[in-house]
Parts: structure tokens; C-alpha cells; sequence
């Protein structure tokens, strides 16, 4: 099956966002073996909009478009594939029903552009929107399906993924893909690859290897495309085998999950909780393993020191550590893990303090200089990093790193 | 004049990548007047790059190609241009030397490779490229300028900036393009779209509104098109000042800006101090607050208070008042904000208690429910919100609400 993306939106045109749901959809279109040939972006204009999908009807098996379906007057979309499938537009009770219910639950009243967001061409079916008032869109002519969702990232996803996904595996049918996602931290993608060089020169032609990297974690996809997917599954499972003979300790998960998960589960299994000091990461370590549904069964709190006075009269760091050592420091965080562990009560601490970016760099101490400290009841752990130049990517691989770190102490494979 | 933008990759149709350069180069032709009509990427492959430069040639007048110019044999777009343009490869010797130099440079030798890139279409013009070894070419047929450049990102805005503008400068003598930006907190899109309405249709037809929504924030983007750009500046003040006689109150900057940053800059102004106390938000609003750079100046800390037991034995919250009105209360996040106030000696404190879900919820404290509470020294401002559904976009919208609390209690305006 072969695909073309339609984004809709001006603000694209004038490069005021970019389009990350394109390479999303094509992602996860990719992963059910439909082949994406062409993403393309146009303008909020109906003719621009329709010119586009004449293109493409009878060229495509799959047209996915995106944008253009809020309740604003600038979200045409609607009414175009109205015109464009001279289909007049209907009531939609159903999903009337359904909006009546978002806005109940937030306690807002219902304006009459929302309930005209339920006005929907009748020659459509309505793919549902768990997460939002504009309803998905499906359509099929001339041999071609097109489909339309709104461009807000989650909303489009959960469409995506609840709604559409098992209607395109019914029209779909051809070959199966089989896909396993492992997951590693601390290891850069160029390494990495340098590593697992000889492995993957050895993979089956039908299997394919994928680096999907972001700051801190690398995700290795492994995708086999065949006939019978028990047999892919085998054969994936044997070559997983042969590939965590040599990079087992760098690998957190055997599926695609998240780090903050897996250590969120540990923590549970081993009934421990735990705290955080924070310097430079700003709460950021605290707010990733809070944003795991249940995470109040095992996390007590974190102390965010960002004013050494606070590393001091609420850690219970010394002031002369501080003084003699500087706040990025072995010493200091190692007394900050040590002190959180004692303050909060928690089977385990993490501290972090490092120079996050873009100032504050010396010549001993660069920007990029992260200290990150793990402590338990039994002993404390402590390494020093030198990451990069960029704030906001210090901040997250040291966040990663940290948790691994505790996962590793947890485990005892430190 | 008007534009096109091709990008040519698999790896953006398989959505290894997102195409960030087709945004960079929109927004900065968008600068010149250029106004971009379509962007669309398409595959590695020679017939389908030459179908999309015939459907633009002669419709556009500007076509920038993307991508594909590097020195492996999966980079076809040179051999392609030049079947496209019936034009043979000749050697550049200018290129050449250029490319010569690079390697001496950094001391590697130059491979066969290499020396072929300096290979290009006898009909093009060639635009230097300074940081890389594949230079940009400028072609004209049938009333359209074709230019292709390297999808290296840097290489790209290099040649775009030094070799491609001055040229662009030349052709380019139309209209030109303005556009401002307003940010506005915590009035929904269909609200705000309601409350404007009568000044949206009055609006002059060469001036558009596009609403730019995400979690707890809308953006209002007014573009004027026209041939002065000092008459169109003038002309969105105005309207700027109409529209925010109708909703001043919610707008928090006049600039495409965040409010983390605008908080910040109003702290440093009034030379004021900050501190967080954060329940459901877990560490959010601190995360959020520290990823300005230089935040250290004002920002003191936060203590996460995940457990009940922090929230008293850290930030002084009575047990009788969590006991008696349970920890999602007014009395429970006031006595959190007054709390960490005084125990990191801040001007402000925010401080937020609620049930982010998915569960946890009961009748009367539903999932969604969030209190916020902002102090001073001299008072107390607290509000109750019902928020939806999804844990992430709670937090969120709660980290968000609580620094436009914030923000207007500094103003004076709440």
C-alpha cells in the first residue's frame, strides 16, 4: 500500500512551526509496511486543498491529511472535503454527544461553534476523538482512502492510534511486519553502531535496523517484513539473543517503554521509594518520574537546591564543602544525595549539580560539567560528565543518565 | 513572487527525520515577501524528483530543492538536474580548488569521490558553497528559478545566507510581508474565537488571523501583505490595539515569546525572587522556570512535596488542616505557598495540589481537579480549576496557569 501526507496550515508555509506530525504519521505508517511517497504542505485555501487531493485520488492507496479542523473560521478543511465529495454536511449526533461531554467534564459552556464542530459530511465515517471536539474523517474514492484528522499533535495521535490504526489493518493486506524496539541510555548512536557493526553486517536481508536516537537514549528498532510473523517473531527473538551478548548493561528495556517507567516498576517490585536533590536539572528529574501515572506509591519528593543557601539549610550540605569545593562538586553532590535520602526518608536519593549552559563555564569547570550522585542506606555512587553546550539537552541527558544510574545501583549491575 | 520548497530524502518519508529546513528556509524567504505555496518532500528517486520540478515550472517562480547533493551514490539529485535541464556535467575548477582547500584544512586527503562533486551541469550558475564540499546551483527556465542546495543544515543556511540572497534581492522587487504576534493564557481557542469575532470580520481583506493553539496557551498570528512594509506595520498596531481593548487581560506578551521567559524578565526587573512548592505538578512549574538561562538570578528553589509527610514536615502545612480538608484544598495550597515562602526566603511563591489522573478521583474532587495558590508577602491570591482528563496536559496546563497567576499578581492585574 503506498501513501501520500497532506498538511494543512499556513503557519507551516511561513515557517512559523514545523511539521513533526508528517514524520510521525509516516513513522507509524511505516510500521504497518505502508510505503509513504510524498508529504506535502499546503495553504489554507480550499482550491489549493482540493487541487492537492485530485492529485493524488486514484494515485494513492492512502491519503492522510492533517490540519484545518479546529472550530475556528480559519480551519476549512471541513467544508472542503464536503465540496470536494459533494457531500452535504449532517448533524453527527454521536459525536455532538461526545462534545457535549468534553465540555461538561471541564464545566465550560457549549458555544455554537462547538456544536457546529459535530456537522460532519454525510458521506464521511467518523473516526472517534477521545481526546478533542473535531472528529477524524474517512473517506474512499476512486480507489483511494483518505482520511482526515486534526494537526493538534495529541489528538491526531490518539485518533491515530485508537480509531484508524484497526481500519487500516482490515484494507492493508499484504505482507507482514514485525517490529522489537530495545532500549539503551549513555551510549552516543556513532558508537553505538561501531559496536554492533558485525552484527548487523550479519543481519537476514528481510530484517532491518533502525537508530532512533534523541538526547540520552538511543531506541534500536529491528523490523522483519515476511509472510508469517510467529516465524518473525523467531527469528527476531534469536538475532535480540545474539545482540545482548554484547550490549546487555547499556540496554533498560527489551521493549518501548521509558526509563522513568522501568525504574518506576523496580521501585514498586522492591517496595523502595525515593527522593531528589536538584541543582541543575531544575526539577526536571522529579517531574519526569511524576509524570508516571501511580508514581506517588513510590516517590516522596524532591528538594530543587538551585540557591546554594537551600543545598545548605535544607540539605544539610556543609557550607564549607560549598566553599572549598565549589557547588559542582564530587563532595557536594554526594552530600546533597546523602542529605535528601535523610530529609525525605527514601530508600534511595538522587542529586545532581553541574553547569547546565550557555554561561557559567570556567576553564576547570565547562559548560556541559554535570555532577550526578545515587545514594542508598548501604552506599553512594558518583560519576562526573562533560555533555555539551545546550541547555535544555544537558538538562535531559543528565535527567536519563541519573535514572540509569539509579536503576543500575537498584539492580546491582553498577 | 511566489515559491516552492522540495525536499528530497527517504529518510523524511520514513519518518526517521523531521524536515526542519523547509520551516527555516519558509520563514526566511517569508521575510523577503516570498510567499511559500507549497512544501512537499518526496523520495530518492530520479523520475519522481523530475515529475515534481514539471509541476512546478513555469506555476512557480522560485523552486528551492532540498537534499541529496552529498558524496554517496544514494545522492542523485545533481545527475537528475542536470537530465532535467538536457545540461552536461562539466568540472568547476573554482569548485574544485574550493574543495581542496576544505581537505587541506583538516589535513585529509581528497578521494575521487570527492573531486567529482566539483562535477556540475554546464547550464547552472553556481552558488558558493562556503562550509561544505557540494556547491548550490541556480538554474532558469520557462519564467522560474530552480536552486538547489545540500540538506545539511548548516551547509544550507550558509549558502542561503552568503551565496543565495544577494541573488533573491535582485529578482524578488514585489510585495512584501508583515506579521505579528500576540501569546494569550488560559482562554480556550473556540472562547477566544467567540470573544473577537466582531474585530476578526472587521479586519481589511489583505490581513489574515491564524490561531496557534497548544496546551493552555493560544497564539494569534495577524500577516499583512502588501508593498510597504512600514504602512503594513502600522496599519497591525492598530489593530493590535483594538483587539486588546477586548482581551488584555489574557494576553501576557506582544511577541512570539514564552512565559517562563516573560515571568523571568519581570522578576529581573524588579529584582524579585521565586520559589515553588509543587504537589501534582511534581517539579514542573520548577523545571519549566529554570530552563530560561540565567534563571539563578531569581529563582531560589522548590521543594516537591509528593507526600503528605513533606508538606508538613518541610513546608510547614498543619496536619490538622490536610486531615480536615484533605490535600487537594485551598487551605492545603495556601499554607503550601505561605510555607515556602518563608523557608526559601522568596518575594513569590507558587504553590499547586491536585489529582492529575488518570486516577484518584472521587465525586466531589474529580479527576482534573487542581487548586493553584500564589503568595506574596503581603498576600494571598488561590483559584480552582477543572482540568480534563490526561495526566500530561493537566500538569501543563496547571504549570502554565500557576506563572500567569504569578504574572499578574506582579503586574497588580489579578
Amino acid at each position: 500500500m503506498n501513501a501520500a501526507i497532506i498538511t494543512i496550515g499556513d503557519e507551516i508555509l511561513i515557517g512559523q512551526i514545523v511539521d513533526t506530525n508528517s514524520a510521525w504519521i509516516a513513522e507509524n505508517l511505516n510500521l504497518l509496511g505502508i510505503k509513504v511517497d510524498e508529504i506535502v504542505s499546503v495553504s489554507d485555501d480550499s482550491s489549493h486543498i482540493k487541487n492537492t487531493l485530485r492529485r493524488y485520488e486514484g494515485n494513492k492507496e492512502l491519503i492522510i491529511i492533517t490540519g484545518g479542523l479546529g472550530p475556528t473560521k480559519d480551519d476549512l478543511t471541513k467544508t472542503t472535503l464536503a465540496e470536494f465529495f459533494d457531500s452535504e454536511l449532517v448533524m453527527n449526533y454521536e459525536v455532538l454527544s461526545h462534545i457535549e461531554n468534553l465540555f461538561g467534564e471541564r464545566g465550560i459552556k457549549l458555544s455554537e461553534v462547538n456544536r457546529m464542530q459535530a456537522m460532519l459530511p454525510a458521506k464521511c465515517r467518523v473516526l472517534h476523538n477521545p481526546s478533542g471536539t473535531a472528529a477524524g474523517m474517512w473517506f474512499e474514492r476512486g480507489g483511494s482512502v483518505f482520511v482526515s484528522m486534526p494537526g493538534v499533535p495529541y489528538e491526531l495521535k490518539d485518533i491515530f492510534s485508537q480509531s484508524l490504526l484497526p481500519e487500516l489493518h482490515r484494507v492493508n493486506n499484504g505482507n507482514v511486519i514485525v517490529h522489537r524496539t530495545l532500549m539503551t541510555q549513555g551510549v552516543p548512536e556513532s558508537l553505538l553502531s561501531d559496536r554492533i557493526k558485525d552484527w548487523e553486517d550479519a543481519l537476514p536481508d528481510f530484517v532491518k535496523l533502525a537508530y532512533l536516537p534523541r538526547p540520552g537514549i538511543v531506541r534500536l528498532r529491528l523490523s522483519a517484513i515476511g509472510e508469517s510473523s510467529v516465524q518473525l517473531k523467531e527469528i527476531l527473538e534469536f538475532e535480540i539473543h545474539k545482540l545482548l551478548h554484547i550490549i546487555d548493561k547499556d540496554v533498560f528495556s527489551l521493549e518501548d517503554t521509558t526509563l522513568e517507567k522501568v525504574v518506576g516498576d523496580l521501585l514498586i517490585e522492591k517496595a523502595h521509594t525515593l527522593a531528589t536533590a536538584e541543582s541543575c536539572t531544575g526539577g526536571s528529574i522529579a517531574s519526569l518520574i511524576t509524570s508516571v501515572p501511580g508514581s506517588s506509591r513510590y516517590f516522596k519528593g524532591s528538594v530543587v537546591a538551585y540557591d546554594n543557601l537551600i543545598k545548605e539549610e535544607i540539605v544539610n550540605v556543609k557550607g564549607d564543602t560549598i566553599r572549598k569545593y565549589g557547588a559542582v562538586s564530587q563532595q557536594v553532590v554526594e552530600e546533597m544525595s546523602r542529605g535528601v535520602l535523610d530529609l525525605l526518608k527514601a530508600d534511595y536519593a538522587i542529586a545532581t549539580s553541574g553547569i547546565a549552559g550557555p554561561d557559567g563555564g570556567t576553564a576547570e569547570k565547562p559548560v556541559g560539567t554535570i555532577w550526578i550522585s545515587v545514594s542508598s542506606a548501604e552506599k553512594t555512587v558518583s560519576k562526573r560528565f562533560l555533555f555539551g553546550e545546550h541547555r535544555g539537552r544537558n538538562v535531559e541527558r543528565t535527567t536519563l543518565t541519573a535514572l540509569n544510574m539509579l536503576r543500575k545501583m537498584i539492580l546491582g549491575i553498577d
